[in-house]
């Protein structure tokens, strides 16, 4: 067992520093240089144990997605990130545990020269909340409320893994059969539902040319929902223009669209953009390595409708996830 | 029962909001302005039921006390508050306890001009984090390390009836006899405990004055010892000069002593201050309506040594708050 000043001196050893953190960890607050024409981003997101991830996840993937889950928030307003804290909850402090998160989190940090500046431990059932902190030059944020009727709505890679990676995690818990994937396919889906990759690169490089962008979090109906009731417009999707990732393939495509169109947890970019900026949206992201798919148009009204010739996709358009639905 | 949607609107509803802030709460992240010259002051603390707080206790002092914690880090930094992000996790959502709660919140927010821009809410064992921001202007911001050999020690305020009002509570719950006080005595140290009061004025007239600064959450000793392990110097209290506040006269002087000196929760500022600068630190203090009290000195060599020509006092000098003790 650790002491709380053990534990913070853990943490301590491995939070990373930058030339515009004057105080890290260690007083009562951290003291940081913002640079002159820019504007602070903020965001800030928990994770709970029995909520966001099963009890037994590795502490080091934990680490990761706490951190991750913020981060993408940053790529979302194409934000470069800069400085967290992260204040922990634990119910007992074991040292292995928190070595691996520990690990998760500064590996990820260290990708994206993300300092951790401070934060809280306390005891208390199982909590991580991380505050993310990212820099971006002012006026140029990509925002919810710019989308425009005729522009073209995009994602960012593949939707619907993560969500497939958290159907067979139930399913293995429950005994139950699993959906059609083989172990390299399970070992992939699970790399994407609890090491997501925040699609930092792809928002930096869409500022200028996205209308309005936002991180997949609760699925992309419910969130082009929010893109669509901030910018006073509606937007329709594709059925048929999702990229098919090779891990879903196999799946029924009734079961394959709900994990796209409803599943959360894949931190992808959701964007819209001029009609006619197909070539400089690509153009934009290929020196990023993250690919983006035109699935759809903002329309006028509100909503988000899907498209789907095939009438595979029948579940409610509005089907996101919500924390207190009874 | 409240959708987690209605949730947010409710919160978003008494966020406030500042001329530097260029976007709220409603995006990936707030999107904020710190004006040229300033350092950002970042810190972040939770509170969690059953170990920061009974259950029972009133909805809108542990708003108030969730962000109070806070703005007493920023005070102690000698910085001004500015914005803060609410992640809130909660058994159920409860629209009367949540009004009730953000009512605390919003109250001390509105007081201090601080804008809540932002959060997270979800489902989880009650537990609430608040990161806090603030702005000083850059190089005058209180620190802990300081503090130089000679110096006066001085506390704001009277420290240990929070401890007090704890130890009340904890003995009504228990059925045991009540440490002497009475109904107002009570109602007063209740009051010290769930609605302590940050020393922003304080922090700020402290500026260019104090050689370093902190403020009580873990127990006087404990905290005056981060000082001195930063500042790599020794401090001495005299038991006897500290303050004595009515509501604690009628303990006796050991159980009294106990509270002022291993109790947390005052979020009094313990500060140190050249020798020959009492008229100016009493001059500083007076506009702000906070007294100090000049209650030791600092030493050569480490740790924190209690002067008790009586011998009331003889628990451990390092005893303060470990979430981790087992």
């Amino acid at each position: 067992m650790l002491s709380e000043f053990d534990l913070i001196a853990r943490i301590r050893a491995r939070a990373g520093t930058r030339a515009d953190v004057v105080l890290g960890i260690g007083d009562d607050a951290a003291l940081l240089r913002v640079p002159s024409g820019h504007e602070l981003a903020v965001t800030s997101d928990t994770l709970n144990a029995g909520v966001h991830f099963f009890d037994d996840v590795p502490p080091f993937d934990l680490g990761w997605k706490a951190l991750a889950v913020n981060l993408s928030d940053l790529a979302a307003m194409g934000a470069r990130p800069a400085w967290c804290t992260l204040a922990l909850s634990l119910p007992a402090a074991d040292p292995a545990w928190l070595d691996a998160f520990v690990d998760g989190f500064a590996t990820l940090a260290r990708e994206h020269e993300v300092a951790l500046v401070g934060g809280d431990t306390t005891r208390g059932p199982l909590s991580i909340n991380v505050t993310a902190h990212g820099l971006v030059e002012a006026g140029t944020a990509l925002r919810r409320d710019g989308a425009r009727r005729g522009d073209a709505v995009w994602i960012t890679g593949a939707p619907g893994e993560a969500a497939a990676g958290l159907a067979l995690l139930r399913a293995e818990r429950e005994g139950r059969p699993a959906e059609a994937t083989d172990a390299d396919g399970r070992a992939h889906l699970l790399v994407r539902l609890q090491r997501p990759l925040p699609r930092i690169a792809a928002g930096r490089a869409l500022r200028g040319l996205a209308s309005a962008c936002l991180d997949v979090s609760d699925g992309l109906l419910a969130d082009l929902g929010h893109i669509a009731a901030a910018s006073g417009v509606g937007a329709e999707i594709d059925a048929g223009a999702l990229p098919v990732p090779a891990a879903l393939a196999a799946l029924a495509p009734a079961v394959r669209l709900r994990h796209q169109f409803t599943g959360g947890d894949d931190y992808e970019l959701c964007f819209t953009a001029p009609a006619d900026a197909d070539a400089a949206v690509h153009a934009a992201l290929a020196p990023t390595g993250v690919a983006a798919t035109r699935i759809g148009r903002v329309v006028a009204g509100g909503g988000v409708a899907v498209r789907d010739p095939h009438g595979h996709y029948a579940a409610s358009p509005h089907a996101g996830f919500d924390h207190f639905r009874p």
